[in-house]
């Protein structure tokens, strides 16, 4: 029903905005490029004549009226942000598949019972300001907004005024509104639908994770001049704790997740021994049990690992979220619609968090993934085919239209 | 003989240049502080009459004629560059007490019979371009002119745009001249003439050093979706690297140096695992030998350290250079005027590399340390006392004006 070719060509379209050359994407949020992408968004909404909305969090809200003015909004999108070195898909999919699905509605001319409303998640990467599903997180009331406003980036630019300067701190209030549904399609991002052969993924939740910030304070000092035993290194200490970090990890086998990801060392010059280091820290599993296990032991180990190299250690929890399960009768819809189309597929929880996961507090909310080639994201080379878009989409038209108009 | 108060204002007055704001000296060689730093220098030292040449380096002589027109000169100078987070005095003692060496020669009315050419060597920090002591490597012939013009900062600008983009690529060439002698005043960067309570240090040489450019490739990654067995994480190699480094400097006692300055991540995000990790290594050591075994050493058990990490080892050897002794007249000359001046003095052996480790291989060389507040360098606190500097500045005029009327 919907339109594979028509998809496929606006998600080209959208990873221009933002093209590296490597193929991939960098569209990070609130940035001149992020804009450019919401721009192009907002005139193919307004096309449809869609009625965008935009809030104070700069999350974008497009909405077709359904037949029925007593019945709440289904939702539906994801977000437009990419990491610094992302892909074409990672997000994009889920919003580029719901303007298809609003694009199909048009030309087969159906007026659903309830409204529909297409979302665009402000900063969901949390790769620019520290906190993953921020637009989402704020939306749902995980975050106050003056919080979420206060939250800087590596230049000291904070989300008001990163939001100020590309204009979209908009008029309506970030918070939740009511909802029927939220349905939000993505890619895995792992490899379990592509090595099972699943076009499509039903996703019962996503695990628990924690995100830390670390700051090591050594003392700079002439790495020519100064002896082992004087040495107060910040890197040598940092260096511990990636690999602790490394370590919590594996000792949970496959189902751990310990990262850091971002690290600066200061004053970062060749013949400085390095007098402070700052970086992230993150675990994940899909049991909470085992999360808090992690939560609890890591400052101590940490602070033991650093233990004798002369510096201060000082960790700061940025937030946690626990395993999220979905609404049952939602992914029963996904569930339904996959079989109704014929595509196998397979229950799956999320590695990733995903903006579904706070707007499951509010609202009765379901994901649907695809695979993508080697389960390789968060990377330049993140593959999808047009066809395994084309079935996701589909899946998110009937699970979205069913819901709209039972 | 030489004016203390007068060479302590214009030390502070060079400190303005770049001044930070927890007291220290941010003046990055090639950069437009930089050239403000020269730009004083240079008005300073034609205040005086004195003749400056710029050579294709940047390099800076400023010439005060002697009697005897045979005669060659003898040269006195350091370094007005800084570490991004340096102090006051490390370079800029040696420059500004050669100042305040002419200025004296100037006020007592005396013709010296060689002449006098004070240098301020261009990039002696390295921390730009990867290479300490390049404008006096250059001089001296240990790097090709068109080899250093390549060198690039970590913004991709090379050498020679960086001396033209201030104006100081010199119509001199960047080649040895014939010279009588060199001496060279620098703050000790270390701890021993502050404990022993020495003024002067008779420096009768420096150590070998080594420096390494290391990247590791491993793969971008989804933080979440990616199991333990599926990470080729750049950052937790490159932990092992720099333990390693710490390790074997440690297994050399206290003599021994290896650190890493230097580290950059990419993509750098806290919820990707870093594919792409670069940071430079340095090995010192005062004996060639064992130099020679930690280079031997240090690209096999840097291979063997990232082993089984399923990531990828490159690396660079950017220069070495061995430990390098003083000319034992000139150092004998820098020992007679402590002792004639009554100054406790002591021998010993820069940690730290100088521009006169170069200009020894072309030029009868010999430096003078001062203490510095608890060996404290390459950091903003780096502090020194006015009578300090004056003793040092004393033994430089007395040593230089010696050397040039013998
Ligand atoms: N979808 C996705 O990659 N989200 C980023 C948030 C996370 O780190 O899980
Ligand atoms: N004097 C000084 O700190 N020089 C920097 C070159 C080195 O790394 O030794």
């Amino acid at each position: 029903k919907i339109n594979g070719p028509r998809l496929w060509d606006a998600l080209m379209a959208m990873a221009e905005i933002g093209a590296t050359p490597k193929g991939g994407v960098k569209r990070l949020t609130l940035t001149e490029v992020d804009k450019a992408g919401r721009q192009r968004f907002t005139q193919w909404c307004e096309e449809l004549g869609l009625t965008m909305r935009v809030d104070a969090m700069g999350n974008m809200f497009a909405r077709r009226e359904g037949r029925d003015p007593q019945r709440l909004p289904v939702l539906l999108g994801s977000h437009l942000d990419s990491q610094p070195t992302g892909g074409k898909f990672d997000g994009a999919l889920g919003v580029i598949a719901g303007l298809e699905v609003m694009r199909s509605l048009h030309d087969l001319n159906i007026t659903t019972e309830a409204p529909i409303e297409l979302v665009n998640w402000t900063d969901e990467e949390g790769s620019r300001f520290g906190h993953s599903l921020m637009g989402s997180g704020v939306w749902a009331g995980i975050f106050g907004l003056e919080e979420a406003y206060g939250f800087t980036d590596l230049d000291g630019v904070n989300v008001s005024q990163a939001l100020d300067s590309i204009g979209y701190k908009g008029p309506h209030p970030a918070a939740p509104f009511p909802a029927d549904a939220y349905f939000e399609l993505h890619i895995e991002q792992g490899p379990i639908l592509e090595q099972e052969g699943k076009p499509i993924g039903i996703v019962t939740g996503a695990q628990a994770q924690v995100w830390y910030d670390a700051v090591i304070t050594g003392q700079d000092a002439h790495a020519g001049t100064t002896p082992p035993s004087a040495r107060r290194d910040a890197l040598v200490a940092a260096a511990r704790v990636i690999a602790l970090v490394d370590e919590m990890m594996r000792a949970r086998g496959e189902a751990g997740r310990g990262t850091v990801g971002q690290l600066q060392v200061l004053p970062n010059s060749r013949n400085v021994v390095p007098g402070e280091v700052r970086f992230s820290v993150e675990f994940r599993h899909p049991d909470d049990a085992e999360l808090a296990r992690l939560m609890a032991e890591f400052p101590q180990a940490a602070e033991a690992a650093v233990a004798g190299s002369g510096c201060r250690l000082e960790v700061t929890k940025l937030f946690d979220m626990p395993a999220q399960p979905f609404d049952p009768a939602c992914v029963d819809l996904v569930r339904q619609a996959a079989a109704r189309l014929g595509y196998p597929a397979r229950e799956i929880t999320s590695g990733a968090a995903h903006d579904a996961v706070y707007v499951a507090r509010r609202v009765p909310t379901a994901m649907i993934f695809t695979p993508c080639k080697d389960g390789l994201s968060h990377n330049e080379a993140e593959s999808i085919l047009p066809e395994e878009a084309e079935a996701g989409c589909q899946v998110l038209f009937e699970a979205v239209v069913a819901r709209a108009n039972r």
